[in-house]
């Protein structure tokens, strides 16, 4: 992950990488002291001015110094150690103990990457809606164009544009729905030092619970410090959606190919080479191609990571938070770009039926082209009426 | 994947190696050309005379040669083809152009594929379950028994045995609640050549809507072909599952170190070691997360897979076939074992409750053990609770 | 890994499979500890005797029942331990004790990995070195025959069809002298129960390293239980062949598109498809090709599971049998399907010089398509001087 | 990747962050297009003036916006096309037809990766020699210090320390030799836009060679555009260097463990907890696994993207760049810990021993202590001399 990359231009598209830098995540972890605080004075376990100083000193990321805090938490193997040092340093006296409280570092870290990630998905999951509702628009426009279908990269038998387009809406209308599922179930993390709750006396279940409601997040039975569910479930989410992604850019690239000319991105002044001006790369299509081949050895990782010993994970933990930042945004910019290409394509329907005539004619197909484009009309009509209150 | 292999011992353990065999995945593929055949015949696109026989030819996997199906599929690059064409031979004349109506491989090997998997994830669930169960049992009777909580694998404050269970208990639940998910959403695959239907007439969506009926699988608005959901939420379930285990697991034999004794596995005549006689290894722990280990680099294939050209892949979609099966044996297999070793689990809480009060005792901490039991009980009551009516 | 698979057809064509089969594995096993038998004869720590019934007792791997052994290998984890047993039953109690001198499973499970994979890796080489040299072929006999030179899927500037066969060229002779190095450094294993070599007695060095030499493989200085260095380099140089293959065979697969038409795979009676027969696909090098793909989570899997526990892993070493017999028997596949297109690959060099040609006329560039074509060629000659004395 | 990270600290641990840095990526593109002005000035290509002016434009890359180049780079999909517009007007018209003299984009990337690669790798491998050395020098001190040898976690037979770090020792060494042989053959890439060197005209062969030499890189028989095979390498080396990391790590975190207790990490004022300020955290062996664990994942990603279409990948080459990026961070990362770690390292050869005695008495093996240690302590003797030069 990273705030700042040569590359940034392929693999930092959109709004995710703005929403899991540096940045975010320290605003994330103040939100969560902040919430924490108002949610132990809620329940009269601290007092409301320790609350409201606590507030005070968690309202503004940028009063923290972000490499000093990174610096300072080799020791430790986590921000929070020292973040809270700081925090307390400001509250003064008075409020010091009640900073934290009941807490662990790991609290505050998963609670916090819950915020990341919810944020961070549904930008992921707006650029994913985005290109399905271009994909719907094709799908739409081209319901009846016909094209020749491919099957292990072979010309087939005619199917329509319509119905190619079709398909790419579904699986990325799948890949909203996953992760909207996945992101509304993401739970708070609560449990001190070792999960019981101990620390925060008897009201340790009521501050858990309302500690959920002030982030907006779900109130889990137990604490997960090691059963990693959330985690997992936004890895298999987010690779699904790569997924999709990558099938449908893997499409227009072909689509786009020199010797096949069916699609052209069309936005103009991109797409350019140092060395052959004369050249038009989709360089939308390829770019979220690009970002959607990282994402699979990232949910690799995470998967792997799910094996954390006892009460706190000794090295599994930590290997999370950049490893999910990472695949948050390259997702995010993946979906971002694809939406761009599928937004600005310009579709050559005369290119595909020439070609497909020619090809079915080849075939020695015993029906019609129209037979074909009725009945791949009929399944584009039916997917689109499926769609629902979608926007395209 | 495989049916045999002199690690099947390790690997193969439990139910699920069975439900993914060449076997099962022929029975699978003749139970799809036979429903087919139904289908059509129900909606008088072929004969019920044709359907008969066809069921017939379909009837006895054990009737076809694996081996010889396997080599013909080379020059094809999928067993349909040959299987169809025997199938073909079988019938005779009269039926034999009624044989797989309207489809092409891939109808028929995803279907096969979603019908292999359904079985298989019910057994894995199934061993999850059971897994679950015995943590739950194993949460309830030591709710209250005293352990040291590990953070870094350093003792850190008490919890209880029985919250350690209940952790594990909630990963495996919500395993087996995202499996269930997903199995029940599984489609049936069926578009013909290029996913028009055009090839099964006007008759194809009714085909579609019936075949899976018969099948008991969801009928989509698509065919899926390059659209590859279906694959990814089942390899992001399954990586889900394995993560639920390892982490399970990696605590039993952490806890059944030589130095830390406080559990050994129960099973008389396991564990034995070539040379050394005296030892007695966990070795069903061992075994589920050796097992488990294997599943994070299968599902970054699968989702590296979903990339697929046009309307087949050449070469992404035959990749999918044994990884999901292996997955799906080594996510079974370690769940199966995982149920052994919890289910044989002997406790010695005595060990446990020893160290945690010497451990607190060096902690400083001013907390009574019995304040940190009872929170840790309570965290425990409220997980048992909240599992409604599984079973433990 | 398994033996019979329905999909061996594509995944388990050529002769690693064979290589790496249960079977394979278990006259490795066999060998070894009739090695082992010699070796500790050999300096006068078992008698001649008794190397001679344990040479006949491993002598004919058919003669055990491999399905029970690998069940009877579930309560130890291993199968050395049920072999072990059988050998010991069969060289009766004059011998019994001197079977498996100073071993433990470790020893003979690591040292027969080395021995599968020596021969494995020897398999995969030759159909790479096949592979190779054919590309060495299409390089010399079309050194100078145009084609366009597509950079980001988009027509650019003329190559030569020579050039292009140069560059896989290149990749599979390097992925042949990575792979030949590695299987040259291959070690044996022996160091008894905990690596000490203290069970062998002082004739434990001597013994180690005429067992090297028995085998044919290096005597390393230490036992490598837990540095998995061997498997690791294994994992990457098939890794590294993997993607030499499939970037090979994507190349094949995008020349043979209907709309580009300069390659067909020549090799009757291949391709056909169940639904088409008009379709003639590049079945090879999609072959090819899915083996490729599943390379790269497998080598994830072997190299996280280089984090091997103390003196013996627990989950991680066993994990490695199945992966590395997968890896080589897919990377073999792979290749051996690769060798098979390139060497009945039908180039359509007039297809490609027209192509050529015109798209030369669109760029604008200022050179003359013989330009492009002599400096493409002589890079040809120098990449075919650069051999040696490879074959082609 | 990335410049500022809030986990900085324990990611981008040593010097390899910095080297694989925006600026430090900035800085090799610039000393590429310096480096080949000078070499087609040396052949008579360009004029020494422009190569002059040219050097003079390259000099500093600070005085280059990084933030605009990767923003501006999102149009052609790599930051070589606008530094190369930017460079051109800071040579004016004179020199501006000279710049990038007869390259293309990939030219110059991919020779930047080849410098970035060999001073990260310079640096990981001076971290893992200096880990290496540590571990020899545990290894000479404990030789004969009795440690029990555990196998599947379970005490088996005495070993010694010694014995057990020099097994790190080996696994390290090996790491050190295979990166530096990597290293030691990292290719140039000059080709121009199609890999015929035809852009160049006819010194393109002799200019490759020159700029080979100038960047003390190997000068290849063929450009590798789509022959990925030094990141292959790269890839192998690394993630084998991770996990000789990781087991090395894996011990000394299972040693730490408060119930073993056998080693402490030296180092003051680390290790600290925001609950639990009693607790001593193996802090810098926890880093090095956490990094290490993210390993395998990227490894997977750099071989998935081996395959790379005709003469530039749409998609698969830039999804290089971050990922090796990453891989060297994280492997560098990792090995500055463990370095530290091993480095710092308490061991308690009191406790070692007392529960070596103990345990040998329990398993009833007829071998003296003395006879297990002086084996293990010859095995460290052999190790060590076989060593040769390298430090401890």
């Amino acid at each position: 992950m990273g705030d700042v990359s040569l590359f940034s231009g392929t693999f930092a598209r959109g709004p995710v990488a703005g929403l899991v830098s540096a940045g975010a995540w320290l605003q994330a972890l103040l939100d969560v002291e902040a919430a924490l605080a108002r949610s132990a004075a809620s329940v009269g376990a601290i007092s409301h001015d320790s609350s409201a100083a606590i507030g005070v000193a968690c309202a503004d990321p940028t009063s923290y110094d972000v490499e000093q805090l990174a610096g300072d938490a080799a020791s430790s193997g986590n921000p929070v150690v020292p973040l809270v040092a700081r925090i307390r340093e400001r509250v003064g006296a008075g409020a010091a103990a009640d900073v934290h409280f009941g807490a662990t570092s790991q609290d505050i870290v998963d609670s916090a990457m819950m915020l990341v990630a919810r944020q961070a998905v549904a930008a992921v999951t707006t650029d994913l809606a985005a290109s399905a509702g271009a994909a719907a628009a094709l799908a739409a426009e081209h319901r009846a164009d016909p094209i020749v279908g491919r099957t292990l990269m072979q010309a087939a038998l005619p199917t329509t544009f319509g119905l190619k387009a079709a398909g790419w809406m579904s699986g990325l209308d799948q890949a909203v729905d996953r992760l909207t599922s996945v992101a509304e179930r993401l739970p708070v993390q609560y449990g001190g030092p070792v999960g019981t709750l101990a620390a925060a006396g008897p009201a340790g279940p009521a501050i858990r619970v309302a500690l959920a409601a002030e982030l907006g997040l779900r109130a889990p039975a137990l604490a997960w410090f090691t059963d990693r569910t959330p985690v997992l479930d936004l890895a298999g989410a987010l690779g699904g959606a790569a997924g999709a992604v990558a099938t449908c850019s893997l499409d227009l690239v072909l689509l786009a190919q020199s010797e096949v000319g069916e699609v052209t991105e069309g936005e103009p002044g991109r797409g350019g080479s140092s060395s052959m001006p004369h050249k038009r790369n989709p360089i939308a299509a390829i770019s979220a191609r690009a970002g959607a081949l990282r994402a699979p050895g990232l949910v690799a990782t995470l998967m792997s990571c799910a094996a954390q010993e006892h009460e706190r994970a000794a090295g599994a933990w930590p290997a999370e938070w950049e490893t999910l930042s990472d695949l948050l945004r390259l997702t995010g910019s993946a979906a971002h770009w694809l939406a761009d290409s599928l937004g600005h394509l310009e579709v050559h329907a005369d290119v595909m039926g020439t070609r497909a005539a020619e090809s079915l004619r080849q075939s020695g197909s015993g029906l019609a082209l129209e037979v074909h484009v009725a009945a791949a009309a009929g399944q584009v009509d039916a997917a689109l009426a499926g769609r629902g209150g979608r926007s395209s």
